[in-house]
Formats: C-alpha cells, structure tokens, sequence
C-alpha cells in the first residue's frame, strides 16, 4: 500500500482533500494517484499545464497537488465525461494522459462500483473504495505519450480585445468588436430582481 | 482601510493567495473584496453555490475564501468576460451579483489601469494597485440581486447518463445513447504519440 501520494502522505492529503473539496471523496483518491503517476513519467523541473476531462473530484485533487488551478489559467478542463487528465510541459504540448482503464479496475470491486456507479451511493463503501484505490496504487489507470493541441486558456482572442462598455448592461467586458457583452447577447445566467439596488 | 477581508487578516490571505494561485495578483484582491461584499449581503447560514463571469483569477478567490470549488460544483465559471461573480443560494437560486463598476473604479488610478489594461503590465505598479484595492474596499463594485436560473454543474443530463465503453477509444465515457465519447467525436485536444503504450 503506498503510503505516499505526490511526496505527501496519505493521511495529510486526505485531511487536505477534505478541507478543500469537502469530503475525501473518491475521485479526489484517485485524481491523487493519477496525478502521481502522471509526474513519475515526466522530467521534473518543467512548467506543466494541465487538462482534466471530466468536472468531477479531479480539478481539486490537480489544485491541491500542483501549482495548477482554474484560476492561473494552469489548469483547464475539456469535458469529455471521461475519467482521465492530461499533465504536458506548457512550452511544447508533450506530456502523459492517465485514464481510468476499465479492464484494470474489474477487479477491485468497490472501485469498479464507484467507477460505473452501478449500485446506489447509499451502498456503496466509502472505506472499501478507498481501500481498493490505495492497493491499487499506479495499477488503475493507463497512459498514453500525448501532445496537446491547445492554447494556454488565457490566451486565446484575448490579446486582440478591447475593454468596451456593453451597450445593454453598461458594464466593462472584452470585446472583439462587439457592442453587446455575452451576457446581453444571450449567454445570461440570472434574473435581476431590483436593478440597480440591492 | 479594511484589515480584514471575508474574516481574514489581509495579509493572511495574501500568503494564501501566493500559496494557491501563485502571487497576489490583483484579481485575487478585488474577487476577496467582491465575495467579502456579496457574503455581507446574504443571510449566514445558508448554503451557496458561486458563478464567475471571468476564469480569470476570481476562481481562485472563490476557492481559497469559501467551501465553493470547481470540483466539488458549488463553483461553476459562465465566461460572459465581465469581471462579475454571483453568490447564490443553492436550492432557490436567490442571491447577490457583484461586478466592477467602471463609473467607481475612476478615481483609483492604478486600480483603473489594472482593470483596463491600458498601460503595459511592466509599467504598473501592483503596489499601487493593492493598495487602491484595499483603500477601496468594497467602493470599486455595484451589487445586483439575482436570481440564479442554471442547473447545478454537475447534474445536466447526467442523471440520465449510462457508462459506456467507446467504441472509438475504448474507454469509459457517459452516454445519452451516443457510441463515440465527446473526444472520439471530434472535441480531441490531443494527439497520442505511441498509442497505448508509455
């Protein structure tokens, strides 16, 4: 059983994990691991970005055990419902992708029913799951050598917009030439209850 | 000016924003301001999901000051590219939007520079600009109340969704009656370069 993750130990990371996400869940376990065995593989010392395909536990266990967050632009997600992530050096694109291999996980059992959720959470062990995530340690997943075909997500348009004031809500957005903000132009979220007060 | 923000020492939350996101970039110090001043609003006690407008930083606030994270889907980003954020309640939708108020944010010189990007970043000062952040406190934004009129992140379709092996890839995706996952259907980010092997 490792007694490590990403050159911490379990017990803190799990005590990390809980603070930060909420609960250990097991996709925070297995992000852990998936991230651990995505840097074995890689040189140490390079500026990596990272790309999780699925919105699930994995963007936390990233922003917890790597420099990488949604909010430094290190950290993307492309939603492809797909257990895996993407770790690739940010200068070229080269890097490893570390999925969930369904034939590995067959069998640990109570993984497996994490995994396809195919008997109700309610019956599911939480300690089993983790239990079967920690024995199978690297055993899990696959990998796949990748280049990334993406731009740094900050990046992309936003060197040629301009700061303009939305012709419908009055306020500052990044234009390419459009008056209207995404928002006014249909992309709105919300209802306003009171404008203009609160 | 204000020593504490979201019930923090600033300078406490200034080492955690190093920590988390890398530096206390100025968007880290006005999402405090933003989500201080929307919380200040809301009634304690209440559980509350946040929307960001921008990816830009504000993500990064919003996980390091409240138990909202992109995966645990109490924190979701609608990227209207307004610099906004909404904190709602999760189970009725009611809460209150705040965004920079480009009429307020005139008369802080290096603030105003910062959010227009109209000087080149080399010749800001992020002194200057903290502390027009911190002088103004919560004076930079206006405030809307809102009703929120989107899902929870991580419910859309999913409830309906089945595992299912891809007949692409030939790995777990979930599926709405579709046999090629989202990346096998053309939302690929990568290209595998010694396919199955590391």
């Amino acid at each position: 059983m490792a007694e490590k993750v990403c050159g911490i130990d379990f017990e803190e990371y799990l005590e990390k994990a809980e603070s930060f996400h909420g609960t250990a869940a097991p996709g925070m376990i297995a992000g852990a691991y998936m991230i651990d065995y995505a840097t074995s593989l890689l040189p140490q010392g390079d500026l990596y970005d990272v790309v999780c395909e699925s919105g699930h536990c994995l963007p936390d266990a990233v922003q917890l055990l790597t420099p990488c967050t949604v909010g430094n632009g290190w950290l993307r997600i492309v939603p492809t419902t797909r257990y895996a992530l993407t770790i690739y050096n940010k200068y070229n694109g080269e890097g490893v992708r570390v999925f969930i291999d369904h034939e590995k996980i067959e069998k640990y059992t109570a993984a497996r029913s994490w995994f396809y959720r195919d008997i109700p959470k309610e019956q599911q062990s939480l300690e089993d799951i983790i239990h079967d995530l920690r024995r199978a340690g690297h055993d899990l997943y696959g990998v796949q050598r990748v280049v990334v075909k993406i731009q740094h997500p900050h990046n992309e348009n936003e060197r040629h917009a301009e700061s303009k004031i939305c012709s419908g809500c009055r306020e500052v957005f990044k234009s390419m030439g459009e008056q209207l903000c995404p928002a006014c132009s249909g992309a709105v979220y919300y209802e306003q209850m009171k404008p203009d007060t609160a």
